[in-house]
Order: structure tokens, then C-alpha cells, then sequence
């Protein structure tokens, strides 16, 4: 399948927009969409040939909303890609740190970066997007407020790092999967994810996760998301390594199959070869 | 132990200190405080007897940052209440309905209006807490604001409920913990907690839930948190029936330990015997 357009939520500069050009190069272009909910929306209805959504962070977590709106929509897993972020402090280009009365970001973000702010002590302002924070900075001329974003970021609005890696913890990774109306062909190194919901019995998710553990799948993840219609009733999503292609892995979902109320493939999938540095991705 | 003052994130008029009233009754003096590390700091250091928390909702999932909170201090839980959240449009009292032009509250309690806020069409703005943003439009006068929380919160702020009832979905259901030094004796219907990081070879998880299933043990919840040390590993958190005191219970826990690389027992405490209505408790 030929990828020309791909959408992604945020503003031009989000991290998801790196993770297009990390994942597709430069050879498409990238849509900004305003909430998730629009991503999936704009593949459905054939606006864009995939998207790229983050899935979780290797600190925060999962971005539960993903989650949510995986078991929505029809669309496929096609690829995943893991980008190594690297927040910075941005500002307008003559503005120093010690004139920033304001930081604006991303809850996130903001969350990731807690000690340096901190210890920095200005006001903190939550918003919805991280490239967002710095083009709204640049197009109010804002000389009080910097943004917490990526370099590439401030390179692409002509603003000023301030500050690098400003996060706390320096292993800063978030998993991207990519979306479109169909998944990837089996390549040998593949994961495979799925949504299930087991019986409510004693056992039953012990039962179910048998079926790959007697075959020697190794699962990758595992997420319990509520079903939103009986309290404390979850939707397990699991990620397992192998192709639905293959032939154990097939008769392992089969297995799933029998053993759950509700089993969707979410679909089969390349497995990341290892993360991308955000620093490294030109514009 | 006897429990006077227990500590709660928000504001006065908060779900969570519905959720004092509807456990210790009117007997105790809630403690606001303004982040969910400034409640755990606040039994640590013995300023409070217990605390409550809010971990899962029953649409929007878990309160992800209280379970690491859990993970990162020594408290224990002693109980657990469920609150039927029921969330109001509120206002300051001589102002209607067509004159609201912004709404402010926690972004999970305008996520679960998201389709009555849609409707009505006014600008959204996500503030730290529900009770908050009703004191917030009350003590600086605003005429063109409303808030979604409580009824009590209007109640106790003196303030004119413009809409009830307004959340998408109608089962809406908060389960908060009550935290304190010590954890609870045995009565008989009681549920554990734990959390464990397990062996990252393939079917571990599933050889520790074995030693639930094989006893007949519910699990009643399971949740993975990232370790944030080390990208796609977690800490697994699990809720089962029974109390550790109990032999079978006691027996369970010996194997999940042996099977983990790290476990921790978070309590054992009574289950709750059902949800309270948040506008059944009198201020």
C-alpha cells in the first residue's frame, strides 16, 4: 500500500510529526489533526493513507485514550516506531531564561521535566500540544513565556533552546504505532497485537495468557482498560511477538479466540529495530 | 488506630472528600491538599492519620500517578469506598445558562461530559480540580464561567446548579483508596494488593497468576505501570480477594513472591460492599 499523507495529532513540530519522519523519511506529507479522535477519524474517511499516534511512554505510561480509540475503529497496526525524546526550553530568540515568568506545554511534558520547573519556579501553564506552546509564543511575540518542545521544535518556528535535556529521567522513550486500513506482512521479527475481554471467572485471564505461554510467545504488554459499561469489567490489550501469518502464532490467537468473550487482532506488524533519536531527525 | 484528620488532593468539595464522608462519616476533619505527593507526604510525616486517593474510575481508567505514589512510599491501604459520580453544571447564583461563555474543571471530569459540553458549545478550559474551579468562579465574581463538579460542591460554596446529571455515560463510578500507616484485620470479605515486577522471560506473568488461579483466588483487577528505569519493563499491580492473614491467601502470596523479582503487599482490607451516591451525602 502506497503512503502519501500521513496524519498525526498536534501542531507542525509535535514529536508524533518525528515519528512520521522517522518512520516514512521525507517522501510524505504529514497532516496536523487537533485531538486523536480526529487521526483516526481522518484515516477512516480516506483524508489520510495512515497515521501515527503514541501508544506509551516509557515513564508516563500508556496514553489511554489510544487505547480507547484502537478498539473504536477499524484500523490496522502497520508498523511501530520508538523515538527517544529530548525536551528543551524554548523561547522567542531575544528572550533570556531569567525574563520567563511563564512555561507552557503539554501536561506530559510538564510531568516529564517536574525537577527542573521546579527548581526553575516559574508558572506553569498546561496546553494541549507541545509545538503548539512554542507557535503560540511566536505568534503572540511573547517575551515572558517559553515552551517545553523539541529542538526540531524551535528550529522550525525560529525560536531559542534555552535549556536542554530538561527531563528527569534520561531514558525518555515513547512508542509510536502506526496506522492504516490494512497491517504489514509477516518479515520475520513481527509482533502482533490484540483487544480481548476474558470470562469473568476465577482464572480466565491465567487461562487465556496459557495459550501463549504454552507456546513459548513472549508477551510484550499487557493493558487493562475499562469496557466503560460494567464497572470494574477490563479490556485487556496484549502485545505478543510473532505474526498472526505464522503458523504458531495463529493457533495461539485461535487459542485467545476460545478462551475470551471478545477477541479483535488489532493487527501483525514489524517490530522496532531499536529507538530513534528526535535530535537526529533533520526537518 | 484511631483516625481524626485525613488528607485529600483538591479543594473543598472535592469527590475525594465525598469519599471521607461516605467511609469515616462526619466523625474526622478532611485535610485539602494541592497534589496527590502532598497527601502521601502528609500521612508519612504523620501530619494526617490516613489519606484518600481516587485510583480507578470506572469510564476513564486508572489515576496512573497514584500508583506509582503507592510504589515510592511505605503506606498501606485500609479500605476502599466506591462513589457514584454524579457531575452539575455550576455557576454563581444570578447567572443563567446563556450567559456562560467558559467552563472550567479537571480534564477527566469535562473528558466524561465531553458530548453535554460539545452540545452547549462554550469554550473549555482545564483547571487542577472540580471544587476548585466552583470557588475559583464564586471568589472572583465571574458571571460568564461555569464549572463542573459536585452538587455539593455548589452547595457547600453557596453557589446555583445550572444542569445535573450531565456525564455521557450514566454508570459513572470512582473506586478511592483510604491509606494510612496500617492496613485492616481480617473480616472475611476482604481483597489484597500488590505490586510485583516479574521475571522477563516468556510466561512469567503467567506462571505468578498461577499461583492465584490454582487456588481459586479472583483477581480483580490487574494494571502495568512502566519501572521508568528501564523502557517496556513493569511493575504489575494486582488486587485480589482474600487477606493475607488468611492461610490460603498467605500461601498465595509466598508463590507470587517466588515467582517475582520484587513484591510488595500494599494491604489487605475490607471490599467494598457497594457504590455510595455522591448526592446522598449531606454536607
Amino acid at each position: 500500500m502506497n503512503v502519501a499523507r500521513v496524519a498525526f495529532q498536534g501542531e507542525e513540530g509535535a514529536y508524533s510529526e518525528s515519528a512520521i519522519c522517522a518512520f516514512f523519511g521525507h517522501k510524505v506529507s504529514s497532516l496536523p489533526r487537533r485531538t486523536f479522535a480526529d487521526v483516526f477519524e481522518c484515516v477512516q474517511k480516506d483524508e489520510a493513507d495512515a497515521a501515527v499516534i503514541p501508544i506509551e511512554n516509557s515513564i508516563e505510561g500508556s496514553v489511554n485514550q489510544n487505547f480507547d480509540l484502537l478498539l473504536m475503529h477499524d484500523l490496522l497496526i502497520r508498523g511501530e516506531v520508538v523515538l527517544k525524546i529530548n525536551h528543551c526550553l524554548i523561547s522567542n530568540p531575544d528572550v533570556d531564561l531569567e525574563m520567563i515568568k511563564t512555561v507552557y506545554s503539554h501536561p506530559q511534558a510538564l510531568a516529564q521535566c517536574s525537577a527542573f520547573l521546579k527548581d526553575l519556579g516559574r508558572d506553569i501553564v498546561p496546553s494541549y500540544d507541545t509545538a503548539g506552546s512554542v507557535k503560540m509564543i511566536k505568534e503572540r511575540g511573547l517575551r515572558d513565556a517559553a515552551a517545553v518542545a523539541s529542538e526540531r521544535a524551535a528550529t522550525l518556528y525560529g525560536m531559542k533552546v534555552l535549556a536542554k535535556d530538561i527531563a528527569d529521567l534520561p531514558n525518555n522513550l515513547t512508542r509510536f504505532l502506526v496506522l492504516s486500513k490494512t497491517d504489514s506482512p509477516p518479515t520475520g521479527k513481527d509482533k502482533t497485537s490484540v483487544v480481548m475481554s476474558v470470562k469473568h471467572v476465577p482464572g480466565s485471564l491465567y487461562e487465556a495468557l496459557g495459550e501463549l505461554a504454552r507456546r513459548g510467545i513472549n508477551m510484550t504488554k499487557i493493558e487493562s482498560r475499562p469496557t466503560k459499561h460494567t464497572p470494574w469489567e477490563y479490556n485487556m490489550f496484549i502485545d505478543f511477538e510473532g505474526h498472526r501469518e505464522e503458523k504458531v502464532c495463529g493457533e495461539a490467537l485461535d487459542g485467545l479466540k476460545k478462551r475470551s468473550l471478545y477477541l479483535k487482532v488489532l493487527g501483525s506488524y514489524p517490530a522496532s529495530s531499536g529507538p530513534v533519536d528526535s535530535n537526529d531527525l533533520a526537518l
